[in-house]
């Protein structure tokens, strides 16, 4: 049988969600979890994300025998040992064709901007920044839907065969004292939304035009090199 | 001068307040923050809380030469390098003849109580904790209030000469879907507050009679061991 996991995380206590050889990542604590209750198989997660990016929506999948028939109980177990910096939110069976990877329609991601004062109690899970002017953000997410090659809104050492890529959503919209960053894509390479954000908050702080911003999208050169910190970053959603 | 600092701190980010040999404490963090600023002599901090506790108003002093004059700019230089688990909210030049822990006359300490879903991102904060009856609660917080021999609510491992101290406030207020404990005294016991709450847990649950805990208060005899989680507690203000 095929198991999905739907999950979170606090990025700040891994580094990163694929598995490594010191094993403190996010894949190897779920292996753990899963290694006490006897299922030894593999785990395969939908998306990666880097050091510090969090998820509040995550998914995974592994195969277990036909023994585990109380799901419920199963989550309860499987939380106790992921405990406390993963959360199991739901698990589902899935038919043996389910590919967790490419199957994925679908994947959305949050970027959080507090306003406030500096606060130690935050900082692991927002980006402390002046206000953002909201209406021109949007002015600029705007250029990114559409497809395009992103080969220059991508950090090195992602696996991916193509850098094309679709994006559905991009926009931003204010929250308490807060600025969020939607992103909803058919995919992203590797730290593809970090120097987005950190190339439009060039543009806002006028030390990148436009143009620059364009021609970037369009794959022709790369002006901004730089992302923004990953303790903002959230993986929101993947849908099948 | 001698030179006061307020501060606050993620106490999930180091192994407790006071300094230890593997330097991974908030004292030994403030004291190279000040060496990078040219300040050597010893911190001396107001109160002691142990690895996971946090603060919200931590007092600390230290000795510095005369020649730090723009205090907004010292600031900013030690929040650099405390930056971000530590984060001074303000200096102030003090009399020579103050003295950071015996001049103190209270100090006041709070603890979250959850009662929401467990999440991740929440669990170095508060502790998830199902619904308390604040009334109830607040009848057995009342007999904490007063001078009492704490005896029977410290942890070893506390250096302090008398056991004896005096309760002013102890109360529980509900806030959004939390529970908040609030405790003031002139002075706390090592272990004090959380072994208070989990006893006051154990009368809520009736797991320990209002005659036990006043025996217990009464320093007659010890019927709860245990602590709640660090998580929950937060240094919140130093009074003098």
């Amino acid at each position: 049988m095929k198991l999905k996991l739907v999950f979170s995380y606090d990025g700040s206590a891994f580094l990163g969600s694929a598995t490594q050889p010191h094993q403190r990542s996010v894949q190897d604590t779920l292996q753990k979890a899963l290694a006490h209750l006897g299922i030894f198989s593999k785990i395969l997660m939908a998306s990666r994300t880097d050091k510090g990016v969090h998820a509040t929506f995550a998914v995974a999948c592994v195969e277990c025998g036909e023994y585990f028939q109380d799901l419920n109980y199963l989550k309860k177990q499987l939380n106790k040992f992921a405990h406390p910096y993963i959360h199991i939110k739901y698990l589902k069976f899935m038919p043996f064709d389910f590919e967790v990877r490419y199957d994925v329609k679908s994947r959305e991601y949050r970027y959080i901007f507090h306003h406030g004062k500096f606060n130690p109690f935050l900082s692991r899970y927002v980006y402390f920044y002046p206000q953002i002017d909201i209406k021109k953000a949007n002015e600029i997410l705007k250029y990114f839907i559409g497809e395009y090659d992103f080969k220059y809104f991508c950090k090195s050492g992602g696996d991916s065969k193509t850098t094309i890529r679709k994006m559905l959503k991009s926009y931003a919209y204010a929250y308490k004292n807060m600025t969020i960053f939607h992103f909803k894509a058919n995919g992203f390479l590797r730290g593809q939304i970090r120097l987005s954000i950190a190339s439009i908050l060039k543009v806002l702080e006028n030390k990148m035009s436009i143009e620059e911003l364009k021609d970037q999208l369009g794959a022709k050169k790369q002006y901004n090199h730089i992302l923004v910190p990953p303790n903002g970053l959230y993986l929101s959603r993947i849908c099948y």
